[in-house]
């Protein structure tokens, strides 16, 4: 039975991972780099007690562990959780990419005498994070992925995706190498090109103060929509391109050339074939 | 005063501008190439009589025509209607791209003996057309473009203007080749690139229907939104590809290059920064 966890990030995923613990009753412990967030997690009740970074790091604050940093610290803790933690243990995530946790757990978790490691992926989140945006119903109807490393499944473990499945999400395991891939078509190259087109519109039309206010005033939903993740921050970003390189790459790549293949394509009737695969596209139940 | 409006083109702006103008019990007449739009916009009462053919060329039918068709169509009907109209009338038009239309109207419209032509533009629509969903209240609180082609303006289209103030549009006047131009970027630019990136996910993953799954189990609000336009019909943006192919050509061109500069600087400081300008552009009031 899962006694405590322990939320490392009480951001926007953090606090909600918190409030919907506590809505069953299972005790939450936090810690934040950033004292405001921690503070707030703590005010909204997401967690019981706010931990000092030494806390944190004491193997025996929590049964579990679930890391909830951009990718990058999830590798830092990762290193810094599995010296200390024993068998009987479980530490989670719920970082972005996949593929460099996955083998970090392989290397450093999942052994005799070491806690395990079960990487996750919820598939939820809002326009701006923070703890202050925080809900317990975040995950509600969202995927849940999962990429485990192996074929075993503790209790532990079992008892965690029992958790996630009790928050609402419908849980899916995939590879953690074709997780990577899948989000880079899905997540990672539809927030590229939202960042893309709208960095393009402002510095196409900054100089032009009657252009941007033609741009806002014209621009309808379609615009909206299309530029509404030019408003993510490069924090999290950053450590999502850096750890997933080369599979976003690709699909920006892939994109290009269909973007020039329809710009030469404007008045011929390649035009139709590419509207009609795209209706295709569409009209799948989703 | 206004007795009578004509709409040619009875799908979902020409039969919503019906039901808008039925709510201050304007006449309206209406005509469709498709006998179950005009069927259907009849039925909803967006107009009060269904026009055969040779009744829409009745140059006496009406004295506002409305051309609420595609654009290659609307510019069929415009050389039509020229030849018959006289003084005191008006023909405006819902037209997605304007400088052609603006042209041909210079030619055969306002001059002595000839009716006037003030081209518009509602920036307003659904992802799906037809008279079904047309709706009095669309235009509310959308913009509706005009483009006049001089500095005249009749009675009769300062009447046209304060009907559509009254259904509750935004009025703004800007330059054809201006309004043809940034339409391309905050309209045609979207639409492309949603389109491409939807054929291109439909052709990534259609033999793959694992893939596929996964791709619809996984993707969320920012895929649902980037592809969203996808679902939009080919014989719409024909028209509109024809008659503004230049600016929307130098558009996708323009991205296709900021793409590539994302690509190479995914591991660079570079990625910072176009993610801070993209932040800007979202900032903005709007």
């Amino acid at each position: 039975m899962i006694e405590r966890v322990a939320i490392i990030g009480t951001g926007l995923i953090g606090a909600s991972v918190g409030l919907a613990l506590k809505a069953v009753n299972v005790p939450v412990v936090g810690w934040d780099s950033n004292p405001a967030e921690l503070a707030m997690a703590l005010e909204i009740g997401a967690i019981d007690e706010a931990l000092a970074k030494d806390q944190a790091l004491d193997p025996d604050i929590a049964d579990v562990f679930v890391l909830a940093t951009p990718v990058l610290p999830i590798l830092d803790w990762m290193q810094v959780l599995a010296a200390g933690l024993h068998e009987g243990q479980l530490v989670t995530d719920v970082g972005s990419t996949k593929r460099d946790i996955a083998s970090m757990a392989v290397k450093l978790f999942n052994q005799p005498g070491r806690a395990r490691f079960l990487p996750g992926h919820p598939m939820a989140g809002k326009e701006s994070g923070g703890a202050a945006l925080a809900d317990a119903a975040l995950f509600n109807g969202a995927t849940w992925l999962f990429t485990p490393v192996d074929g075993v499944q503790t209790g532990l473990e079992a008892e965690w995706r029992g958790l996630v499945a009790g928050f609402g999400a419908q849980l899916r395991d995939l590879e953690p190498a074709r997780h990577d891939e899948v989000c880079a078509w899905v997540s990672h190259l539809p927030q590229m090109l939202s960042t893309a087109l709208a960095a393009l519109l402002q510095d196409t039309f900054a100089d032009d103060p009657d252009g941007l206010a033609a741009v806002q005033a014209i621009g309808g939903r379609a615009l909206r929509e299309t530029t509404r993740l030019g408003a993510s921050p490069y924090s999290m970003w950053r450590d999502i391109a850096l750890t997933n390189t080369e599979p976003i790459a690709q699909t920006l790549h892939a994109l290009e050339q269909r973007l020039a293949h329809m710009r030469e394509n404007l008045r011929t009737p390649e035009l139709r074939d590419e509207f009609a695969t795209a209706n295709r596209f569409r009209s799948k139940p989703s």
